[in-house]
Parts: structure tokens; C-alpha cells; sequence
């Protein structure tokens, strides 16, 4: 009875997260001629990897859909499941005060969090404006001139610096000397990398008397700063030394100490990396926060990952832009500085508008209260005769005690977690929210009692070198120093939110990106203490409910793609490809075959797919596509015999990146697995098969899903994303594992369905064990709440919705490519190359015009050149799906008028594209069409207008004058 | 060290409150000529009443102030000691799912919640659409033709459907019919408004049997459908009896009932009154939640509160506007229809919304659900035998138990709260959150056990009468049947936002309204279940927190006033004052002087004053004011001598509603206090005085404060507001009590500054015991955050930044009143007549010009018509204050270009102002001015424009042609 009343209820979540009802779907498959959604699906779909039939006979391990108050419910459980304690164990993850104005109106409002990777800067000028203060930022603190828009985590930044130093430097050395001071969870992740990559990792225990022997050949050297011990040293010797021999130097600096401490720049360093967590982001179990990496003059276009630059719009005006993106490796494939296609956009706003409002002043004096209390409590312990190891300090302290075990668990019993580094050693770590009360409960865990009765504070020992004072100015733009209040703070925040476009507004109908609904309820439980407040590595007992959610998300994931085991560590998509790239190498390595280095990738393949080949030491080999976007079978077979034992693996796309499902999938997994190769499907297309079909029934080995495409996760305006990795069983021991993990133990399907364990040992890919766990309520409820049946609902949505808007517009633009029956997938690319080469209007000129029309354009040119790839997904209803195909077709009329001369070729709506309201309102007007055309082009639009801020911006314009922080104010008057 | 470190900290609530820093103070001092805030306020307020040292010699009572996560977490404290059980208390107050994506996007939005009262409607037409929506709805539900935009709550609805009936009915009778089968908050408001006004109250059990001899001679008759007790009947009985008499009927009618039951309109009733709680509004301990009121046609006019109507704008197009202002408060003084100035916006917006979200469809399924939930419990009750008495019932079930009490406890120890009418009966209520889990603890409280193992849902018994079965349509319009997915909700809400200017986008210097910043911090906890989950009348073991807050927070308010105790119950500024009214005329009437009934109101006083004043049984008498806007002190003293025996009270607001401090205010007080009259100050504008001076030192008996001006919750768009009323001692015992109250117990300022305690033992004024408390952690917060030091500064950067306006103006637009040194208290009212006379532009043209330079007028012609009253506030930085002071000096000069016949009288950017995107992009161009010269008189605004979406509405016309529901969507075409 319960099930039935709450399925008869309205309120069912899976007909809120669907646009389209009952009613709207019978008119959209009356319009293509089908009877229902599964006839078209199953139209749609080779009948060979189309199985409503689970491999478990007694069908999904899902649980039936829950309410959205149910699973809220649910997760509150998990919440009270995990303790609170106050983390001092540091290594990177300080507790801060995320302000309260922040949190609700960034990482709390949609206009922010629902955006998309600002590829249309023209309508992403909010976001990329907080980028670029946190650009800014970045390179103030770290006295460089040019930081990037963020990286994963600090580890993988320290990663991709050894990365960017061994493209960098003249040395041919691939030996990279690292400090044997720094993070561990940062040791781990360049051993992981590195042997994949075949460079050699020389530990050193650095100091100021380290000498060019200590060191021997190298291209590059690591020094974190401030230690992973705390210990302050000057590393520019060592610096001084790796230039003698033309090797980079790359420094972890800690943010908040360097508004302190000398910069990493002004050292002479040419990388900084690090995290910009403690400033307002939670910790939240490991992520995701904001990595950063900047560099000095000179290695800019060395920079992985996304860049913000300054440029000109279509006026003059300056406007900001993804600079530099031609060294990106959906360019340049396996020639790119790195396989990271995305940024922490969300956090790296919060982390940047952190910095807004305290201003530098205000960063100062938070740092300056941490040490002061770092200093008060080694002063404390001295009092009490506890053996302090630590002469400089800024935050965290290091202490001998005859049992380490015994003082972390009486600090435990009082709710702190210190960090136990050895038997005898302790390390204590300050941040901005400990009290002096906090510390006093910390001494009384070494046995001190009253412990700042007898404490002069007057003379609290100082722990920062004098000769590292800070004395370069930092953060003296007007943007870090203006907006002190909370009044102005908000609305500074909503006017940036104002530019932007995002899904609040309407549709972002992206191919392959898979722009669907974060639903409001799926996202309460992110902000919860019990999720944010954790520390990575806090102790297993304090993260039962965590690992609880993340042993049954695992379960569920891989009973909807057909694995055995999933690893929720990769925190980004192409960490997730690289993760299983890896698994597969360890794979033939472990049954001997090391010579199984070649990757086979379709030429329609994404280029990250070949980037993360590279990065997994596997050699790329291109197979070719046939006419109509599918593997070239032939040319398969050919490549297959020509690499047969150095065959590792190929690497597909499932559906394929042209949108359509290839009918030969489980022929082409076959041959692969023939000649003794493993076969990894990219999961970035999962929306158009869950709950019809499975990756791992119709051949596949591995896969990496998006969490924040399929399963709802929030682009938050260019990331976090999530990655996972999904194995089976053969491979799933050498998925990513990690040393300060809490649980070895990872589910794994065992045979007859039964559940049993597996511990994932390959090396990591992230800093945290499990990459980026505050965000992964989200997909939970999302799958809790849709259940196998919505699940599968969604996909028929969505595939229903793509093949709708081919049909309609396929008289106004060809489709590129359609698989059986002439049906698309979940998504579909117009072919406008014949639009472009009759009328002149370009794909930019229609994807601009849509601005107009209120609308995100779809992805431009990818795969094809030339062409608009379309995926309205499930989440759309219809009356907006209509809107965007009647744009479509009024903009195709507007082409057809330039073809016919009524407007001129360089002067047109089309051309002109975006409109802001300044454009038609100043000055003359000397267009051939109207104002009003210009912007109201359709009548609708004066009830619900978005504005773009800005016109058409020039890339090229940018990149010749790269600027990539933030402009003077005088600039924009 | 603790504090001193954090006084050091930058992140100090005060500096994010306060938007003036120490500079910009400077550079203002500097312009009036002032070394110090203090200074500037010595110079401003008479000395008479200026005290830095608090009646306690041991200083202020209030703690030191704490940070924003300290504050948070002692909020955390206080709701972990509230217990959140199952509610099936019933009452009018049920648990309810607030749709997430209306709780994100609505209560927990800027946008929303601080927007003001939509008094200027070119810039409010999303909050008035959401209005119409919630109006559409009530009127539809409750099958009449027209219902206002929401009253304070049910129990204050009844109260005023009872004065409509008296106001409209040809009876001349006094007598009033109520039902005694009606809610008992109901009933105890009804008893105690009705002996303020003579109105005889007559209890009769009505039925369908009821007869015209039953009734005798009435104005009105009320009913509750279904009963208090769940009971349904047909009042159709009783309705046509009453209109025999000329009487009319006021019905209480249940929204969710309504969907399945026949309409209050239906059944004839003139008048349906309720609340919309349940629709998504957490019960949050009583309030705030919308009250509704419908009317039958010819009965509009009457209708008290706000009410949104449709009209056109400058151009045609309709728009929606405040309807029939003329007859409320402001306008007609004490023969307003209601004291009522407010309504309780937010919450209807929010309930009005889930009836968008769900629809008709999705709300009749929920009443099936929650009925046949209410027939599974009557058959699991009877199947275990034991006795119903329920026959007829929708959620609500009676039944008799040999112990009450017995069976009340075990159902709470299982954690759900059963309501005990008496010792043998006890009262269950379903409502949408009950789950049949839920029922199977509840019968098993009744001795039940495995409850619904041998129940056949088949045959649950169904408590609708057939006859009264509805069938109506309801929620026809499109607006109700488009937006169910939560994509399209997201949507609509934000396109609505968008419309609208609220503090997110700027200043809204209104004078008395006290526009400041709403921190997130402060609002942090009101979405906590522990707070918003609490049925009013759940035990007092359930609400600890709760009381302990209120506890608090009473004794805060005292003592920054300087009386001696507080009630919390009002939940409005005009509840407010009747409270304190009628406590001055039960002091009156303890003291056997029961002709003490004038009240004296100076000319100057806000209409709502004299409006309460009739409502409290007293004749209002006026005091003249002379030239400078102070009392008349000699017209006083004859007003005092001629109504020497009678004089009940003097109502005086200060600082005046003329923005200055009266000099004489003492003297006032006293000359009232020798002829023995009270006096009470009314607090609106008390932000002038917060740590400065308290109305109790200087000569107050009784005050209201309004929470939504000086004490942070937000305007909401329109309300929640709360109105505590706080009184010198001897008044204590006469302040609002309440029936239900979980304590008799209010905090009492004893003498030496001991603290006591004091029984409320007057009549209530609210529905629930503490009013609105949900909202009172904002209040809290606020004050535990400032502490009275900062409290103290935010009055003097208050005062100081008015002064600064009047100053920067004063060449522009002469000051119309100032005291002492020529200084005005915390706001200014300009003086716009000359320019009036001398240009032909009015106050109107000035204020919708200020939307053109992106600001919220200030108030118009309030108190004295042709004139704007300024209000900065302490929130406000300088640069917004300067850009305001700039845009309102170019508005003149642009007077000025009308004045020297540059532009016709007729046509000018002030004359049509404001101007939409529209108007300066549709068409030709045919103004004397510049399409630029419209939209952007700054260039500053080309970045950060707000774009009004109408453009000057006509008042007239919508009232001539009423229309107060929504409008089909082709009006808009």
C-alpha cells in the first residue's frame, strides 16, 4: 500500500527531473512515428546491446525510487553517521569559515552552480570575471605572473608541474628530485604518474646546504613551502641550483602563509602550485576544492588546464575569454600539456571571492591569528615539557611524545584528530577557526592541565624565519578591496551572476555535456557539516556514513553499467580515463605482457582520450571513421593485426561522439579482445543507455562515467566534475587505491550476483582517497530517487528529445549522421557546413545568434568541424525544446535572407551577433535591420530577456596580448 | 586574549553590517563638519534623553558580541534542545513538504526575501505576479470572486471577517455568531478583539439543524469547514439563515479540504477565511504563514490588507499593481477597513507556488492521500475497538479513550504528538507527510499492534459527505498546468526574481522602513527543521530551545529599550500596537478607570496608529503639529486639559515620522503621565536611538518594535513582520498571553536590575503563543552578533549617513524638517514642492526616474505629500550612498532642462519615466531626448543595468476596472 499511495502522488521525483509528460511525449512520437518511447529506443538501438534483462536474474540492485524526502531522509542518516571532530591533522586540509554571504550565493544559488564551462564567453562574463580575480589571486600570492583558472587538487598539480617541467626544461635528464618533506599523499601521486611515464623520482631530504652533488642530473625539483613537517627553509638555494642546470623548480606553497612568507616568485621559482581550500572552501572529505598552479614569464603557454584572459569584444571593450586554447588537448590530442579538461570553477569562485571580501588586510590578520595560536600552543607544550620538534613554524607543529597512539586517542576522546606521523611523532596543524580553547584541550591530551594559566602571551615564540618576511604588496587591485560589507559583497555577487547564462535561465543544449537538471533536493545535503566538515584522512570510525554512501553508490554504478567494481577517486573525467588506462596497463603488466603499450582510438574519438593514452605510457594509433561517423571496420582489423602484441587496448566511445549508436560495438569489442587487448568504453555518452543497456554486457572492460553529466552532479560553471572508474572483475585490483585511504575495501560483484570485496591497489590519481566525496549526495539521491525504472525513463527522454529536435529541424539543417532506422541517440549533430558555404553564416555566427534568441548555444564544432551538436536531454520540456527549434528555424530564415542579398554578408543580424542592449541603444543605428530585429527577434523575448554583456569577443585578439589578470577598473570606462 | 584576537579579526559581524568603514566615516564627518560619530549624535539628539549609561550600573545586559559561526553554532545549541516529533496536533497547523526547489530558490533567495513591500510596482511585477498566482488560488479554492494577497494568520483572518461583517451588514446588531465547533486560538481571539470593540459573542453549536430561533438577532455568523473537531457538515443551513437577517457568513475553510469538498462559494458564504500553511510553509512553531481572506462579489471594497490587481502601463500592457489602496490605513486613518498595513508576502509567494508546482491535479491527489490515510486510521482504530467518534472527517479523527492523557504520552514517547481535547478525548490529524509506518505507531499508542495487518484498504472507510463532494474546477489558469518540472519551476522563479529590484541589486533608501542588510548568517537557521518543523501547540518538553531563545531575546529588547518586559507574540508592527494598546486600557480598566478611552495621536503619526487605536476601543483625538513638524506643545496641553478624565494614552512616535529628535519629548511624556495618561512611543524608528537612549528612560509606558526594520528579518517582499510589544512594568501583566502557551512565564526586569518573571495575562493578538517565532533566530542572531556596542554603531552610521544625504542635497532638494543644529535623526524627508512648482515635476516623476539610474525610490509623500523621506541606513556603503546622492542631483538637473523649456512639460525623461528596454528599442524614436539619455543618464549603468519590465502604471485605471486574479495568458500578447 505505502509503495502504491506514494506512486499514484504526483510529487514522484522522477516526473519533476523529466520535462517532458505523458501528454508532451505522445505529440513528439507522433511527430517521428513511433507508438511509444520503447519502440523508439528500440528502433534506435542495435538489438545486440538493447537488454532490458539484468545479468542479476533477480534484476537491479537498485532500490526502488524514493521520495525526494525520503532520500533526504536517507542521507541525514548517512550524515549522522559520520563525526565532526575539529581536524588538526593539516596535510593540506585546513577547516575554514566559508562566509555565510558566500555560501548562499554562490555554492547555495543555481546562477552560479548550473553554469556551464564558460566556451561562450559572451554570456559567461560573471564567471570569468571571478576567475580572473582568482587568477589574480593566485599570482599575487605566489609573486608569479600567470596562474590558471585552477587545477584538480594539489597533488595532481604537483603532478602536472613535474609534467610542465620536463616540456619546460633543455635538461634530456627524466630524473626529477623531489623533498622528502612534503605531502605523502603527493609522494604517492608521483610515483604513480611518474612510472607510468618512465620518469625516475629521486627522493631528497632538501635543505639550505643541499649541494649540486646531493643532486646529481635532473630536469626538475619539488620543495613544498611550508613543509609537510611545518619547517620553514629557504629553498632558493636549492632553486639557485636547479637553474644551473636548466632543470625548473616547482614549489607547493601554502596560501594563506604567504601572506606572510616570502613568495614562491620572489624565491625565484618557476612553478607554484597548491590548493586554495582553506580559503572558504569545506573540506569535505577531500574535495573538491580548487587546486591552483601558476607560472613565471615565459611559461605561460605551458599552463595545463583552463586559462582566463583578457581580450577585446566586437567594440573595443574588454572582455574576458579561455585564453590560449589551442595548446588544450581537445586540440592538440596527445600532443597537449596535459589531459585536464576542466577546472573547479564553483570552488575556485568561492576560494577567489574569499579573497574579495577580507581583503588583504583581512587575509593577513587570519594568518597572522593562526601562527600567533601555532606559537601559543608550542609555547604551551614547552611549559609543559613536551618535546617540540619544531624551531619555524607558521601553522602546524611537529612533537615527540614516547607514544604517539596513545596521545592521538586521548585528543580523539576530547574531539580533535591530530595526525600521528610515526610511533613517537605527532603533527598538530592551526587553522583560522581554532580558539585558544581548542588548543587547551589539545595540550590536556599531552598531559597539560590549565594550559595557557601559566602562558605569557606576550613572549609566544614566533615561528616564521626573518629573513622569509613577506614584503612584496598583494591583492592591491580595487576588486580586493572594496567589497568589505555584506551588502556590497551580495550584490557584487548577483551583478556577476547577471551576466551570466546558465540553466536557470533556459536550456544549455549541449552535445556531449549532458546539461540536465541538479535538482534542489539533490544538492541540500552538500552544505551539511557532516558531509563538508571532514577531513580526508580523518579516522575511519569519525567517516561510517561516507563510506557507506560511497559502498553503495559504487554497488549501484556498477550495477547500471554492467561492472563489477567502480573507484569514486578520479575527481575528474579524464582522471577517470586515465585511472582505467592505468588498470589496463597493470593489467598486462601483471600477466607479463609489458609490451602491450598501443592504444587504439577512432579518429572521431574526444582528445582527451589520447592525452590520458599518453599519460599512461601507452602509444596512440589512430583508426579511421567511415562516412557516417563509425569505426572502419576494415581499418580496425588492419591496425589490430599490425599492433597484435603490442595491442593494450582501444579506447570508444559508446554512443559515439557523432551521437548515434554504432551497430557493430560488440563486433569491435570481440576483435579487440581476440588479439588479447582490453576494451575501454568512454562513458561520457552513459545518458543515452541506462536502463536499456550496459557497457560491460556488450564487451566492455573499463569505463569512466561523468557524474556531473549522467548523474547530475552540477557543471558549477566549469566543475567540480567526477569521474569514476568501472572495471571488471579482472581489472578491478589495479583500479586507484591510496595510502591514507580508510577502507581497502571496495565492492565488487561477485559471481551468481553475490556481493563480496576487492582492494583497489593501483596508485592514485587523486589527492584524496576518494576524490571528491562532499559532492557525491548528489548523484546518490539522484539515483535513489529515480530508481532503475526512472533511470530508464530518462533515457527514453532523452533519446525521444534528441531525435525530436533532428526531425524538426532536419529541413532547415541536414543531420550529420544517424544510426538505424535514421534515428539519433540521445543527441545530434546539424551539419551547417551547406549553410555556411551558401549563405556565408557560420557556425559562430548561428551559435552567436542564439545569445540573442535567449539561448546557450549547442557544442560548436565537435567533432565535425562546421557543425552544431544538439542534446536537449531529458530535463527540457517541450514547450521549451520548441522554443530553441523555432529559433533554430527563425535563424536559418534570417541565413536565407543574407543568401538572398536582403542583408549584406558582414552586416547582419547573424553576423553582428551577440546584441547587447548598449548596441542598440547608443549612438546611430546604421544596420540594414531594425533594432528591434536585432534583439527581439522573436516577440517572447521582451517578457524574458537575457542580456549579454557584452559583443562578439575576438580569441585571436587575446592571445596576441595575453592579460590573464584582472584589468584596471579605468579599462572598462 | 580570546576576544581581544577576535576584535583584531577583520571578520567582525559590526564591519560587514555597517557599510560605512572608519574612512568613509571620516570623509562624511568631515562634510558635515563633525570630529566623531558621537559628536555628530550629541549634536543631533537632545541631551534630555541622549544617556550612554544604561538604567543597570552594571551596564548593558546583552553578551559580547560574537561571531557570525559563533552565533550560528549557539543557534545550533538552542535548536538541538527542541525535540521535532511527528505533529498530528492538527489545529490549522499540519507538517508539509516545501518543494526543494521553492524553498532554494524562494525562502532561502535574496531576491526574495529582501525585497520591500511592492508599493512601486514597475519594479516588483514578479513578487505582484506570485501574489496574483496566490490570490488566483485562494479565490478558485474557495469558489468566491476575489481574495487579498494574505493576512497575518487564520485566527486573525477570523478576527477580521468578523469586523468585515460588522462593516457590511444592513444589521444593527452587535452580536456575533460563532460556532462552537471552531479552533480554541480562534475562539480566544475573537473574545478578546470583540470586548475591545462591545461586540457580544455568541457560542452556539451549530448543525444542519440549526434554526433561525437558535440565532436570534446578528451581524455575522462563523464556521469552521470541517469543524475543529474534523467533523464535516453542510453550513449551507446556517449560511441562508443568516443572509434571512442581513447577516453574513464567514466560513473557515481548510485549502486542501477544499480541492475535494465544495467550495465555501458554493455554499453561499460572503466571506472565507484560513490559512495556507500546509502549502509548503513549515509549521516553524506558529509562524509565519499566510492567512487568506476571499470575499464575494460586492464585497472588494471591504476587503482589508493588501490586495494586487491588474492594470495597464504608460504603453497599454497590463500590469499588476497594489489595488484599492485608498481604503486602507495610510489613507483613511480610523476609518480604515483594518490596522493591518502588511501582509505576509514571502509565505504566500511560497504557498502560492506549490500550487503552481503541483497543480490542481497534484493537490487533489495529496488530499486523497491524506484523507484516506485519515480512514486507514479510523478502520485500524476500530478494528482494534476503539471508539471513533468520527463519522464524517477529512484528515482529522476524534476518538474516546478511557485515559487521554495515558494514551497521549505513549504516542509521544513513540515520538508523535497527538492533540488530548479532554481526558477522555483525544484528536489525530493526518496530513501529507504521514506515512502508514507513522499510523501503525500511532494505533499503536491506542493498544494496537501490527495495525494494518488485517485492515482491507478495500473497504477504508471515507469520511467525505457525498453531498458535499466538490466540483468546481479549480487552478484552470495555464500558470497552475505548465510548470511541473522542477527545470521549468527553477525557471519561472527565477524569471519573476528577475523582474524585480530587491536590497540584491541596490539601495532602497525607504524612510521608516529601515531597509538594511539581511545577513545569510542570520538567516541561516530558520530553514532548520529544529526550528521549522515545531507545531505550535506541541508540548513544552518539545520546545526548550525555542523558549529559551524567546527567553532571550525578550530580555534583549528590554533592555536596549529600557522597559521591563516583552511579548513576542504580535506578528506585525500594527499587532503590535494594538497590543499595546489594549494593555494601557486593561491597566486602565484594573484601576476601575474604565473611561479612560482617548487617545491623543499627533497629526504627524502613521494612519495605522489611529487605525489600532479604534481597534483598541478608544476615541482618537488629534494633537496638531507646528511648522517644524514637532507637537503642537500647547495644543497638546488643551487636548490633555479638554479630555483631562478620559485621556487613556498619547501615541507618539519617535524620532517623529519627520526624521528628527523632538526636543521636547520628555516634557511631552511627562505632561501626559501628570494627567494620567500612558504613553506610548511607537518604535519604527528606533534604528535612531539603538544604543544611544531607550523610549523607557525618556517617558515611554509602551512600545512595538518592528523586527523587520531594526532588528534584520527581511521585508520578504511585503512581510513576515513581528511587532513585539514591550512595557514598563506595571503594564507587564497586561500584554498578550495565549490559551495554548507552552509558559505563562515572560522575562520581568526586576528591581536593581534582578530578573523575574511576569504571567502575559491579557487577551492574544496571534494565533500561536510566540507569533512568528521561526523568524526570531534572525533577531537573535542580529543581536548576539553587534552586541551594544555594535548596536550602538550602526545607530550613529545610520544617523550619519542621513545626515550625509541631506547635506550632499541640500543645494538640490531643500530639507524639509531638521532639529537641533539643523540635523535630521536616521532619515530626511526632502522637500520636492518648490521644484513642483517651479518645473512641473512631480514626486512620481522623480521617483520612477530613480529606476531609470537603477535605485528603489525612497517613500513618497509620507508624511506630508510632495516630498521623499530618505533613509540610508548604516548597510549602505559610500559609493552607493554617493551614487545615489549623484543620481538624485542629475534627476534635478534634468528638472532643472524641463524648468528652462529644453524639454516639454510632457515629454521628458522624467515625465515618462521609468523607461523599459522596450521602449528604447521598439519603433521610432520620437522624444526630445536620446535613447541613451532614457536608459543610461550614467554611464556607469551601461554595466550593471536593471531593466524595469513596464513601464508607469496607471493606478486609476485598475481600480476603476478591477481585476484581482490572473490574467488569461494572451493579455500579455
Amino acid at each position: 500500500m505505502e509503495t502504491q499511495v506514494r506512486q499514484q502522488m504526483p510529487s514522484a521525483f522522477t516526473q519533476r527531473h523529466i520535462g517532458t509528460d505523458a501528454d508532451a511525449q505522445s505529440h513528439m512520437l507522433a511527430t517521428l512515428g513511433y507508438d511509444s518511447v520503447d519502440d523508439l529506443v528500440s528502433a534506435a538501438m542495435p538489438a545486440s546491446i538493447h537488454a532490458d534483462l539484468f545479468r542479476q536474474d533477480s534484476g537491479s540492485a537498485l532500490p526502488p525510487a524514493a521520495t525526494e524526502n525520503e532520500a533526504v531522509a536517507e542521507l541525514r542518516a548517512l550524515a549522522d553517521r559520520n563525526t565532526v571532530k575539529r581536524s588538526m591533522i593539516g596535510l593540506g586540509y585546513y577547516d575554514t569559515f566559508t562566509p555565510a554571504v558566500i555560501k548562499r550565493n554562490v555554492f547555495e544559488n543555481p546562477s552560479w552552480y548550473t553554469a556551464y564551462t564558460p566556451y561562450q564567453p559572451e554570456i559567461s562574463q560573471g564567471r570569468l570575471e571571478a576567475l580572473i580575480n582568482f587568477q589574480t589571486m593566485i599570482a599575487d600570492l605566489t609573486g608569479l605572473t600567470t596562474a590558471n583558472a585552477s587545477m584538480l587538487d594539489e597533488s595532481t598539480a604537483v603532478v602536472e608541474g613535474m609534467l610542465l617541467a620536463l616540456r619546460a626544461s633543455k635538461s634530456t635528464s627524466r630524473r626529477f628530485i623531489v623533498d622528502t618533506d612534503a605531502f605523502p599523499q603527493t609522494h604517492a601521486l608521483l610515483a604513480n604518474r611518474a612510472a607510468a611515464l618512465g620518469i625516475e623520482l629521486a627522493q631528497v631530504a632538501l635543505s639550505e646546504q643541499t649541494t649540486a652533488e646531493d643532486l646529481g642530473d635532473y630536469f626538475g625539483v619539488f620543495v613544498q613551502y611550508p613543509s609537510a613537517s611545518g619547517r620553514i627553509w629557504n629553498p632558493q638555494v636549492v632553486i639557485d641550483l636547479a637553474h644551473e642546470c636548466t632543470a625548473l623548480a616547482v614549489v607547493a606553497a601554502d596560501l594563506l602563509a604567504l601572506t606572510l612568507l616570502k613568495s614562491p616568485g620572489d624565491l625565484g621559482a618557476d612553478v607554484a602550485v597548491g590548493t586554495s581550500q582553506r580559503f572558504g572552501v569545506p573540506m569535505g572529505f577531500g574535495g573538491p576544492h580548487a587546486g591552483y598552479m601558476a607560472v613565471r614569464k615565459g611559461l605561460e603557454r605551458q599552463l595545463p588546464g583552463r586559462l582566463v584572459g583578457v581580450s577585446v569584444d566586437a567594440t573595443g571593450h574588454p572582455a574576458y575569454r579561455l585564453a590560449l586554447q589551442v595548446r588544450e588537448q581537445h586540440i592538440r590530442r596527445d600532443k597537449a600539456t596535459s589531459n585536464i579538461c576542466t577546472a573547479q570553477v564553483l570552488l575556485a569562485v568561492m576560494a577567489g571571492m574569499y579573497a574579495v571580501y577580507h581583503g588583504p588586510q583581512g587575509l593577513a590578520a587570519i594568518a597572522e591569528q593562526v601562527h600567533e595560536r601555532a606559537g601559543a600552543l608550542v609555547a604551551a607544550l614547552r611549559a609543559i615539557d613536551v618535546d617540540v620538534q619544531s624551531d619555524t613554524f607558521f601553522d602546524t607543529v611537529r612533537v615527540f611524545v614516547p607514544s604517539a597512539a596513545e596521545v592521538v586517542a586521548k585528543a580523539a576522546a576530547s574531539g580533535f584528530n591530530l595526525y600521528q606521523v610515526d610511533e613517537t611523532t605527532i603533527s598538530v596543524s592551526v587553522d583560522e577557526t581554532t580558539t585558544l580553547a581548542d588548543l587547551s584541550y589539545v595540550v590536556g591530551a599531552f598531559g597539560g592541565r590549565d594550559a595557557f594559566g601559566h602562558v605569557d602571551f606576550d613572549a609566544v615564540q614566533h615561528g616564521l624565519p626573518s629573513e622569509l618576511g613577506r614584503e612584496s604588496e598583494f591583492l592591491t587591485h580595487p576588486v580586493f578591496n572594496t567589497h568589505a560589507s555584506e551588502t556590497s559583497m551580495m550584490r557584487y555577487l548577483k551583478r556577476l551572476a547577471d551576466y551570466d547564462y546558465a540553466l536557470d535561465r533556459g536550456m544549455i543544449p549541449l552535445g556531449s555535456c549532458t546539461m540536465k537538471l541538479n535538482a534542489a533536493s539533490e544538492m541540500e545535503a552538500v552544505s551539511w557539516p557532516e558531509f563538508a566538515g571532514i577531513h580526508p584522512f580523518a579516522p575511519k570510525a569519525d567517516v561510517e556514513g561516507y563510506l557507506h554512501l560511497v559502498r553503495q553508490l559504487e554497488t549501484w554504478l556498477a550495477d547500471v553499467t554492467g561492472y563489477d567494481s567502480v573507484s569514486l577517486q578520479p575527481n575528474a573525467g579524464s582522471q577517470g580515463e586515465l585511472a582505467g588506462l592505468l588498470a589496463i596497463r597493470g593489467y598486462h603488466q601483471s600477466n607479463g605482457q609489458i609490451d602491450r603499450t598501443v592504444c587504439l582510438i577512432p579518429s572521431s574519438a574526444h582528445g582527451t582520450n589520447a592525452a590520458s593514452a599518453v599519460l599512461a605510457g601507452m602509444r596512440v594509433v589512430v583508426v579511421a571513421c567511415d562516412e557516417l561517423g563509425n569505426v572502419d571496420l576494415a581499418d580496425l582489423h588492419a591496425k589490430i593485426v599490425e599492433h597484435a602484441d603490442s595491442l593494450a587496448a582501444l579506447m570508444i566511445t559508446y554512443p559515439s561522439t557523432h551521437g548515434v549508436y554504432e551497430h557493430e560495438v560488440a563486433t569491435i569489442c570481440s576483435a579487440v579482445h581476440a588479439a588479447g587487448g582490453q576494451v575501454y568504453v568512454d562513458g561520457a555518452n552513459l545518458n543515452a543507455l541506462l536502463g536499456f543497456a550496459r557497457y560491460g554486457d556488450f564487451g566492455g572492460d573499463v569505463s569512466h562515467l561523468n557524474l556531473h553529466k549522467t548523474f547530475c552532479i552540477p557543471h558549477g560553471g566549469g566543475g567540480p566534475g567526477v569521474g569514476p572508474v568501472a572495471a571488471k572483475a579482472h581489472l578491478a585490483s589495479f583500479l586507484p587505491g591510496h595510502p591514507l585511504a580508510q577502507s581497502d575495501e571496495h565492492y565488487l560483484l561477485g559471481s551468481g550476483g553475490a556481493s563480496t570485496t576487492v582492494v583497489h591497489a593501483g596508485g592514485p590519481v587523486s589527492a584524496a582517497p576518494y576524490g571528491s566525496p562532499s559532492i557525491l549526495p548528489i548523484s546518490w539521491a539522484y539515483v535513489r530517487m529515480m530508481g532503475i525504472d526512472g533511470l530508464k525513463q530518462a533515457t527514453g527522454a532523452a533519446v525521444l528529445a534528441a531525435n525530436y529536435v533532428a526531425k524538426r529541424l532536419e529541413d532547415s539543417y541536414p543531420l550529420l549522421y544517424s544510426g538505424e532506422n535514421g534515428l539519433v541517440a540521445h543527441e545530434c549533430i546539424l551539419d551547417l557546413r551547406p549553410l555556411t558555404a551558401t549563405t556565408g553564416v557560420t557556425v559562430d555566427d548561428v551559435a552567436k545568434r542564439l545569445v540573442d534568441y535567449g539561448f546557450h548555444s549547442p557544442t560548436m564544432s565537435f567533432p565535425v568541424a562546421g557543425t552544431l551538436m544538439v542534446e536537449p536531454t531529458e530535463s527540457e520540456d517541450l514547450s521549451e525544446i520548441d522554443r530553441f527549434v523555432d529559433a533554430m528555424i527563425a535563424i536559418k530564415v534570417e541565413a536565407d535572407a543574407v543568401a538572398a542579398g536582403r542583408w549584406p554578408a558582414d552586416d547582419n543580424p547573424l553576423h553582428n551577433a551577440p546584441h547587447t542592449a548598449q548596441s542598440v541603444i547608443e549612438g546611430e543605428w546604421e544596420h540594414p535591420y531594425d533594432r528591434a530585429t536585432a534583439v527581439y527577434p522573436l516577440a517572447s523575448l521582451v517578457r524574458g530577456k537575457y542580456w549579454p554583456p557584452v559583443r562578439r569577443i575576438d580569441n585571436a585578439y587575446g592571445d596576441r596580448n595575453l592579460v590573464c589578470a584582472c584589468p584596471p577598473p579605468e579599462a572598462f570606462e
